[in-house]
């Protein structure tokens, strides 16, 4: 029987409540110098007055050695096997919008780049060009038709934006423009499969009108695409674990991943109090919520440890706007490790605690790597930490005679 | 492969014995006061000895998150999956009872109980009538025929009896009648699919006629039917393990569920000593024994903490009628938790000791769960634990060139 089965089977619906605080590339690697990660420097004494009165883990997002993206990352945190859970770049950002995809759409990322003369990328990121400027030449792009396909550009942030393709006949699989580095020119898009034919004819018909169109708009003078994808269907939360889940994201494509499963983005700031403040508001509406900070992941995409250290010490210290509601179950863990050292996501375990009335406390006093890996749940896979949170919340019917 | 084909494989007959002791429900919660679970409280230097001696673990029954029932629980310590190896309960009480089930046989598990002029419940147990007082009732009820059906009832203990229904046409997926509360009705017995019509209709007969029937035996004047179900065909210990074991258990619902994994049930008394003496008299005579201590999870049902910590007490007291005997591998551990605290079967993980000549001592020198959650056998399935005790026993080959 698969988990998502065992959960419909037994999940039941309760009063009791679920907050799943998700610190994004929580898990760190240690400075040389001190020995100690990220986490470990941190003064978090909220962190760890939680661990203490909870029980702690270890979790592999996906299997040990593999670094997830955020989409696997987030799927296993949610109890969806990540190995068969694909969501696309291009989808995540596209539902991340609001973007209603329709059966047959094809989702593409875009960021904006800036090209030389010889149409060279000098910039994949066309500057960060604000967010308004982008919205302004989206509107450029918006509509383009080719072979009676409809290319329809939406603004994300910044220098982002999504290209959705709407026509008869198109197939994902087909290679990315963008080549990941500086002083080439973009990638042709190459069909994977015959199938996918028309859609990389299109897909390069429409760069090719876009660097038209852009000619006069340095910066951001030409565009780049990846992720090219189909909107998947999951089995929604309520549905698996018969759940009212909110989701609480200040980044669209989390946002977006939350909306896959069938959670409710609510409306938030763009602090984490911001985010605690909603949760607040809207804390009798819903009985799961997935709360999600991004800056942790940040920090350590950009190597600075120190920055890093410190947005662990915000949440700490902000902590109590969570605590102070009394949630049956508290999750605190992330979607993957993002050390500083390693300036990206990495494979690397990530700390948990599971702080409830019923959980079996295991003496770890302290929120961490070197704690965690000797904590009462031992080291788990990630998908098993909603079967976890659900058992602790009472919210699961015993298994057979 | 799947588990057993690597044990049917591997899986050769010696000398050597293991005894797996099991305390049923032997997992707790820590009481509020001391911070100390049940086995934590309770004084256990002979079991602490086994341990310091031995390698100990944290078993998860069934998955993360899930409370097993009685009979998963089991088949997992058997080393037989147990999301595949679904037991109904009308099975289990049959051939708890040495009731031979032939092939169609359906078996429920009864309960007599007390209506009211109304025919509203007042006691689902029908004030724990006398097994006395219940085989006599059994006796009026047994034989009643209806469409060609049996209807066999024989008594298992105090209010309790099965109901085995032997005929052509008959299909175990109807709902029950038990509406598990008070001051409603039975429930009428529905069939789930087509070929289960017959089946729902015999029952609700059968039922009509026991009301009839029991009109005049008040406590006991009516009866609750659930658990329909057919024997499932197991392969037995011997084919999987090439062992000829036994099981020493008071209660018929085990001696149930090790007779259909191909173990012989011994006749023993009622208390642990008196299972020990079994295990002495028959400790020739097999390779392997199934040890069953109820008292732990009843005291932990009843909400009682300090009755079992007292049972564990009173089983560390006498264990040294089992390692007198020196058996090559001892295995303690319990079903799955049942924490005085929940009054109720949980989720937790159940600490673990095997003790062999051939382990690796992990120097824990105490059994609990906050130790064996340190344990050199990690966190690991039930699954597992049969493998592992054959190997202490030098019961397997070894896997490959």
């Amino acid at each position: 029987m698969a988990d998502l089965e065992l959960m419909k089977l037994l999940s039941m619906t309760t009063p009791s409540k679920i907050v799943l605080l998700v610190l994004d590339g929580l898990g760190g690697l240690p400075a040389p110098e001190t020995g100690k990660t990220e986490l470990e420097t941190a003064r978090t004494p909220n962190l760890d007055a939680l661990a203490l009165k909870g029980v702690c883990g270890f979790i592999d997002p996906v299997a040990p050695g593999i670094t997830p993206g955020s989409a696997p990352g987030h799927a296993a945190l949610f109890g969806y096997d990540p190995l068969n859970s694909e969501i696309g770049r291009g989808v995540l950002e596209a539902v991340g919008i609001d973007f209603d995809l329709q059966p047959g759409d094809i989702a593409a990322r875009g960021n904006f780049c800036t090209v030389d003369g010889e149409g060279k990328i000098t910039d994949r990121r066309a500057g960060r060009i604000s967010t308004d400027e982008c919205t302004e030449l989206c509107q450029l792009l918006d509509g383009v038709m080719a072979e009676n396909v409809a290319v329809l550009v939406k603004p994300v942030r910044e220098h982002r934006f999504v290209a959705v393709f709407r026509g008869d006949g198109l197939a994902e699989n087909v290679t990315e423009s963008d080549p990941q580095q500086l002083g080439v020119a973009p990638l042709e898009i190459m069909p994977v499969s015959s199938a996918a034919r028309k859609m990389a004819s299109v897909a390069n018909w429409f760069v090719y009108r876009a660097k038209t169109a852009l000619e006069t708009h340095y910066p951001a003078n030409m565009v780049l695409l990846r992720g090219f994808s189909k909107r998947p269907q999951f089995e929604t939360m309520g549905e698996v674990y018969k759940l009212t889940p909110a989701a609480i994201t200040v980044y669209p494509m989390y946002r977006g991943l939350a909306r896959l499963v069938g959670m409710k983005a609510l409306e938030t700031g763009t602090t984490f109090e911001d985010e605690l403040e909603t949760l607040r508001k809207n804390y009798d509406r819903f009985d799961f919520f997935f709360i999600h900070v991004k800056a942790t992941d940040s920090a350590g995409e950009d190597g600075d440890f120190e920055r890093k250290v410190k947005t662990i010490e915000q949440v700490d210290a902000a902590l109590s706007g969570l605590t102070d509601l009394n949630p049956d179950v508290i999750v605190v863990t992330g979607d993957h490790s993002t050390p500083a050292l390693l300036k990206g996501h990495s494979w690397h375990p990530v700390p948990l605690l599971l702080s409830s009335p019923w959980c079996r406390p295991d003496g770890v006093s302290e929120f961490s790597e070197s704690t965690c890996v000797l904590g009462g749940l031992g080291r788990f896979p990630a998908t098993e930490i909603m079967p976890l949170a659900m058992a602790h919340a009472l919210k699961l019917n015993k298994f057979g005679a």
